[in-house]
């Protein structure tokens, strides 16, 4: 069976244009909930939509008030099974909101509990437009056209047809670096992720699917403005740190912690977005595209740590294995 | 001179009434930021104003659009001169925001800067009731009470007056289990924590501010619905866990974490709010008392670990010492 799911974002776009939402929940488990912080941050900065992302059990369990007929809940979950988020998606739904769910499996159990389902592709050979990245900031970026039409978010539109061939530059321009990265903390039992605004995310997923859960290496995704407020005590010469410095009106935070940690640590590793090639994407939407990017070389720097462990990136001894 | 908060608080809550805020803002930072968690989840579960938790230069560099008249904006800071929560309350205000700041320092920086300054007490003979957990209790409970009076909410604010007495009742019960937790984790250099809805604080200042702060242990506050998402790939029969356990609607997050630790790690520490002594507080609000029990619970866990490593919690080598 066909899904051509352009049709389907126009339909869910269409349907959130036409419930007007007044609040926005994202919600979604690990890697999928880490993708929300982006989308949210682009709500923050462009609508005064009041907007949450949240672990899909806590919003079952915590069953906030605000949850209603007024409420557009964007979930996810790549193999469209992940109980927990089927689960929110029907409560939310029962609960009168508008349910859009992002999957990559078609009638998969996700895809048939939400109003609108969206798939999207992976892996080899399949394009970024159509994969989980291009297909959430077409949605978003649709419906804030829709909502509010004008030239930036149209060419932010069309800047998302560019994104394989962006992904595929700064994989190729940061290769040497991802591989001396594996090399020198491949015996290293911690690394500390850093992150602000919309690249927390990828701070997060770095750190709770591919170091902890990929590479059973430990680690903890530290905001780079929290990390003055305690964390920063754990810096010393030998600690390895992964510092994230977005491109955009969060950046100062991140400068911030760059100093410092180029001052006490002697293992620090910067992935910079003002090096990023950013392929004719232009200045005032490169914020809102950050974090897709850092997300393919994030992986690759993943990809290097598991060749230079030995430890296959697909390897699990609980997930999907025992129950839980 | 002398600072009565009683009449201020009565000032904000009567200030809250009136200004009939649209959205709450939570911010702080660290150890100030965590606390924040709880009082959003009573927000969350008691009505329908979208809020959220925030760091301050997060906030600050965010700018949410949201941000405006409409928007109750709560901040914190112990000393009163943290810059960037001062900056985040100074910004908040002249966005129109009504502002209510807490602090230890009366005639602080931040005491100055908001519209409302209410004060709290700290250190040894003071009271919970009028410390920061207290008074926060009587803030928040206050104008949901001064909202649509109850005696549920009446009964909340008369319990806050033993908070004190259960706060040692508790440390008490407690002091054993925290001696031995401190003896065995004598010579880990990491231990995890988790927790999960208005918990989720406690278990990151225990992470940010006891153990990577003043213990120099490291550590990642784990939610304890994200576990089973990725972080859970790192559990290993010798890696140590510090798991909360809440009462009410958010237990079953934690039971399930409970059952898989149980199960694959040896090191499993179990703090146990359905063990707490409740000292009168009935059933219908404990969830919204956990939280600060569970401060002062673990607490005693953090100095017991300091005793038994011979590492004050007083030390530091880079706050209040160096630049930054």
């Amino acid at each position: 069976m066909e899904y051509t799911h352009s049709g389907l974002l126009e339909q869910a776009i269409n349907a959130v244009v036409a419930r007007q939402p007044k609040s926005v929940f994202f919600v979604a488990c690990g890697g999928s909930l880490a993708y929300m912080y982006n989308q949210q941050y682009m709500l923050d900065v462009e609508t005064d939509l009041p907007t949450a992302v949240v672990n899909s059990n806590e919003f079952i369990h915590r069953n906030p008030k605000l949850l209603g007929e007024n409420s557009l809940v964007i979930t996810c979950s790549h193999s469209g099974d992940t109980p927990e988020t089927v689960a929110a998606t029907k409560f939310a739904r029962e609960r009168g909101a508008l349910t859009v769910a992002y999957t990559h499996r078609a009638d998969s159990p996700l895809w048939k509990s939400a109003d609108f389902a969206l798939h999207y592709d992976w892996g080899e050979g399949s394009d970024a437009y159509e994969n989980r990245s291009g297909m959430a900031l077409r949605f978003i970026f649709g419906f804030l056209n829709a909502f509010k039409p004008g030239s930036t978010y149209q060419h932010a539109l069309d800047s998302v047809k560019n994104l394989g061939d962006i992904f595929d530059a700064n994989i190729t321009k940061f290769k040497d670096r991802a591989d001396h990265f594996g090399k020198i903390h491949k015996r290293d039992s911690i690394i500390y992720t850093l992150g602000s605004g919309p690249i927390y995310g990828d701070a997060y997923s770095f750190t709770a699917c591919l170091l902890q859960e990929m590479l059973w290496v430990h680690s903890n995704a530290i905001h780079s403005g929290e990390f003055f407020h305690g964390p920063f005590e754990i810096t010393d010469f030998d600690v390895p740190f992964l510092l994230t410095k977005t491109y955009g009106q969060m950046r100062p935070l991140d400068e911030r912690a760059h100093a410092f940690l180029e001052k006490y640590s002697e293992r620090l590793t910067i992935i910079d977005a003002q090096e990023f090639d950013w392929g004719g994407i232009k200045e005032e939407v490169r914020q809102f595209f950050a974090a897709p990017i850092f997300g393919a070389v994030l992986r690759a720097y993943a990809e290097q740590l598991s060749f230079h462990r030995g430890h296959p990136l697909s390897v699990r001894r609980y997930m999907w294995r025992v129950e839980y």
